[in-house]
């Protein structure tokens, strides 16, 4: 069994997450001995985007600070601190910082089986 | 298919989560369509705390503010805002508000089999 962890944020390696002004850190992952989903922390630079894209897996967001639009099958909202997002398997999703500052949020997912 | 979900976690039904001065949202649940863990949100008073227990799942916890000793199978750390904690399954563990304003703090559980 893996121990316990609690480490801040910014103690995890920050990642280049593939596209411009989107970095990625892995909080805690299936090596951490997390057995079901994983928790990783986006921060994104004003105008940057995530993918548009679709796959088989959710997320499930919590924004943490800024402000982004969520496009999901068509559909558009704005969010900001302590919104909570859920975007469903299989949707064509993506998330725009729409604010002048940094855009910071949770983005947790289950393991790739 | 259940649709996307963007709301403020203020607009979330807030709980008793059984314990003096703890309070719980269910940000994201099963009736969200969501497939494989939930998103919960806690609230603790100063000195409140979660129960000293074990069970057969993990706790995946993001510190929103505040401040808290994580007690985990004899191990003790203090965390605040920024902090990641991993609680791996069966560990025997609980959470204490030991700051002078209240703690806040998300804890992502799989769903029940």
């Amino acid at each position: 069994m893996m121990c316990f962890k609690a480490v801040h944020f910014s103690e995890v390696t920050n990642e280049d997450a593939g596209e411009p002004g989107v970095k990625i850190r892995w909080l805690i992952k299936r090596e951490d001995g997390a057995p079901n989903f994983a928790m990783r922390y986006f921060e994104l630079e004003p105008k940057a985007k995530s993918p548009h894209h679709s796959h088989e897996w959710e997320h499930e967001v919590f924004i943490l600070d800024g402000q982004c639009n969520v496009f999901c099958d068509g559909q558009e909202k704005t969010a900001s601190e302590g919104y909570v997002v859920y975007v469903p398997p299989k949707s064509v999703h993506h998330f725009e910082n729409i604010g002048e500052n940094r855009l910071r949020f949770l983005c947790l997912v289950p393991h790739k089986k």
